[in-house]
């Protein structure tokens, strides 16, 4: 199995937090790993907000809980906000295609890095795509004409159980020609 | 340095491919490994095409050079076409959000996963955002209401050094709170 497969293999949603604290060093590491995830022109259209105080924490758990679907994150320690951020793009591509043609996706790989890193210094993640974005704009004043991309939250997980995988078969999915 | 921390610095866009063929079961691992990807209410919202007979890479190749920009595809010795598909999404989220909310995202994800597993197994890939989306769609009988998200070049490449990587520093992408 290669290095990646079993990363893969490891990394899930994690949905059940220890009660320990998450070394500030290891989330320094996840954007560090992070930034070197491609994107569109190398236009790198991110920008991150590492949450580590506990207040500061209890507030951005808070704006995740909305839908009543997410109460195990009021146990997590930290949190990644993804901020999407201006695209320079090449100027060819730029004359055919608007600055944030590519952002979306350079986003999403972006964010798959820091959970990757954060798995691979045995932290759990677990991606949040809802979440109160106004709230969230007003407690990091963040401009209304940037996107909040993502909230990842961050914790060590309470058991190592590695998850089956649900996924689509192979076959549904890929077509060789 | 951590597994992951590893593999984000070796992969590297390849724009110089060997002339050595690529093995089937290798691509096959490409897709396993990048369906473990994360989506939105895990919707994989995904599906592959990956070309490998040499008449068909060819064409795919053409699609892609349109700009000028990227002549060294002509040597790609296969291609994973990522398509993105219709997103199921829980009754919860799809009563606040439309099905393909979180589909760029989750595209840029998979395509990141599907470098990550090729440089695992010693694979080059270069990731292609501008090519023929008509021709493409075309050749492969894409309907129209789906969006081809990307094409990624495959091959060995003709030499292992591993460039040093232009990223914005550390401290104008971070605020730690």
């Amino acid at each position: 199995m290669s290095d990646y497969m079993e990363l893969a293999l490891k990394r899930q949603s994690t949905r059940q937090f220890a009660d320990k604290p998450v070394e500030h060093e290891k989330l320094v590491k996840c954007v560090e790993a992070a930034r070197l995830s491609p994107s569109g022109c190398n236009a790198q259209p991110w920008s991150f907000i590492v949450v580590e105080k506990p207040e500061v924490v209890a507030e951005v758990a808070k704006t995740t809980m909305q839908l009543g679907i997410n109460e195990y994150i009021a146990k997590a320690k930290a949190f990644f906000v993804v901020v999407e951020e201006y695209a320079q793009l090449m100027p060819k591509i730029a004359k055919i295609v608007h600055s944030q043609y590519f952002a979306k996706g350079d986003l999403g790989a972006v964010s798959l890095s820091l959970c990757l890193e954060a798995q691979s210094q045995g932290l759990g993640t677990c991606m949040l795509g809802i979440f109160d974005r106004p709230k969230l704009r007003e407690l990091f004043d963040i401009p209304k004409d940037k996107d909040i991309f993502i909230v990842i939250a961050v914790g060590y997980p309470s058991s190592d159980q590695v998850r089956t995988k649900d996924r689509k078969p192979l076959e549904e999915l890929v077509r060789f020609v």
